[in-house]
């Protein structure tokens, strides 16, 4: 275990990323003290069954005082509202970070509220999974991924160079790019493919030739894999769409153009353009494999007959 | 083991789908003698070197001939070749059936070369991983899916009965329906998710304001879900919308108009309309958990951190 990096960490929001956090910043000793707080009663209640942190709060500026380095995993619309309130119990030289899906928005929402003499340093780890709250965290969900800062120009270098040191130490890769260009690349790889996956969702449940049991039977075709990001959790997801509303229209409309274009073929029997898509989709997968993004089993290595219900229990 | 269900079982083609049928037909001891065939030599050397059947062929008739079960697992646009090339070979009373992912295209494409006094059985496993060829083959893959069978009017009741035992041996349940009804079934549960994810992988691929690279890098934020199924068969997926195209036309159209309708909820900021849908689509996946088609881990039950490059590798 190496030395830790901030003394006192304050974790604003327990869900699934700040519970990960404070299971991994435990087991890798990066801070001597982690304050936890959730507007919740019953989350703030749930967190210390769990042993989560060293210290509770329901007050963000309770969590927020003192502190070395505090982070913000809240959903995004509420980015404001927090920074609003700790800001007053901020200590000169504190650093405060995010981990929000979408980066203009956060900064044109927290940076108002950042004292003089406190660092801001906006953070988005590429990572998660369809569960939410403090059961949902574990240690290793950063293991391997990747996590975005985006300074401003004026940001302090000391304090860029704490948080990504605190990223690596969590089992991140680190990189830096604009809040801007962020958003861009977060609307493609990650905000657009939740908003068709749910749209899926949604036109399968609302069909009168096909019964909703049959779209649940009949799953394992691919549509199975569309519900895993369709269950993630709906206040988040609603505020990345309302929050990086202009990059997400403008890849959704790159998007609806290709599809117009593939149901073109389709109607005119362009099997060529079908085939020829269709291989060059195979290298990004062999691509992302290779950068250690993916596993190569089939399936994701899901267990073959996964799901099969337990006979007993039925 | 239980008795065979046929004495000599024919698989034309012996890509995954095939090469599953075979590992399971000799797991199971479901047939006495497994012929197998390819029309690419390679495959069939291949086929033999891993010792997936008892017989291998080039030509279809010389697989088929004295068969009583003949399963066809190829590329649905080429299931009308092969019928008319194994159907002077087929003895009275053999069962022909087949495991296309369309149904209405095969029985037109088949069903004029079967000889009277050959009963034929149209079969589709809903099954598969995004891996393809004689390799890519196991023995649990039908194991707790569905196999759906789309006999006509007429079919002999004994000949289904015996398709039926035959997938049960598999491991499969089995569920009956028209044609009609199961291209329709598939089109919104497997061909339209398809799709969009190769469509989405294609979009991805050609943007000027994001690399390539960063696409690869950061698409554990969802992209490289519809990386998978974006990475199966293109010769299987081409034909699979040359052949379906009334439904996937129509299911495409029910998801461009409800995509539509989110697009102009994000334009106006109409958050309810968003978090309301995105409520309704985790009941689906818990749906499809409890019908025991998928599984409750997190993340598909992905190893944490998984692809990781080795560094020895490197």
């Amino acid at each position: 275990m190496a030395d830790p990096i901030v003394d006192r960490l304050a974790l604003i929001g327990i869900g699934l990323i700040g519970s990960s956090l404070a299971r991994v910043v435990r087991q890798q000793g990066l801070a001597r003290h982690i304050a936890v707080q959730s507007r919740r009663p019953e989350t703030v209640a749930r967190a210390r069954e769990l042993g989560l942190g060293d210290s509770y709060a329901s007050d963000p500026a309770d969590a927020a005082r003192g502190a070395d380095l505090v982070i913000v995993s809240v959903p995004v619309g509420a980015s404001g509202t927090v920074a609003e309130a700790i800001a007053p119990a901020l200590k000169p030289g504190a650093i405060v970070s995010d981990v929000g899906s979408v980066k203009t928005s956060v900064v044109r929402q927290m940076a108002p509220h950042i004292p003089d003499g406190v660092h801001f340093v906006p953070a988005h780890p590429v990572a998660g999974t369809e569960h939410s709250g403090p059961d949902a965290g574990f240690a290793e969900l950063f293991r391997n991924r990747w996590t975005l800062l985006t300074p401003l120009p004026e940001t302090d270098q000391a304090a860029v160079e704490t948080v990504t040191r605190f990223w690596v130490g969590c089992g991140a890769n680190v990189e830096t790019m604009s809040p801007e260009h962020h958003d861009m690349v977060l609307a493609i790889t990650s905000h657009v493919p939740h908003l068709i996956a749910y749209n899926i969702v949604g036109t399968a449940a609302h069909l009168e030739q096909v019964t909703q049991s049959e779209v649940m039977k009949f799953s394992a075709g691919g549509f199975r894999d569309f519900t895993r990001i369709a269950a993630s959790d709906p206040t988040m997801w609603r505020d990345v769409f309302l929050h990086n509303r202009d990059a997400v229209l403008e890849m959704l409309a790159r998007f609806s153009e290709d599809l117009t274009a593939l149901q073109r073929a389709i109607r005119w029997g362009d099997g060529d353009m079908l085939f020829d898509l269709f291989t060059r989709t195979r290298a990004i997968r062999r691509g992302i494999i290779e950068a250690g993004q993916e596993t190569e089993a089939p399936d994701f290595g899901r267990t073959p007959g996964a799901g099969k219900p337990d006979p007993a229990a039925r």
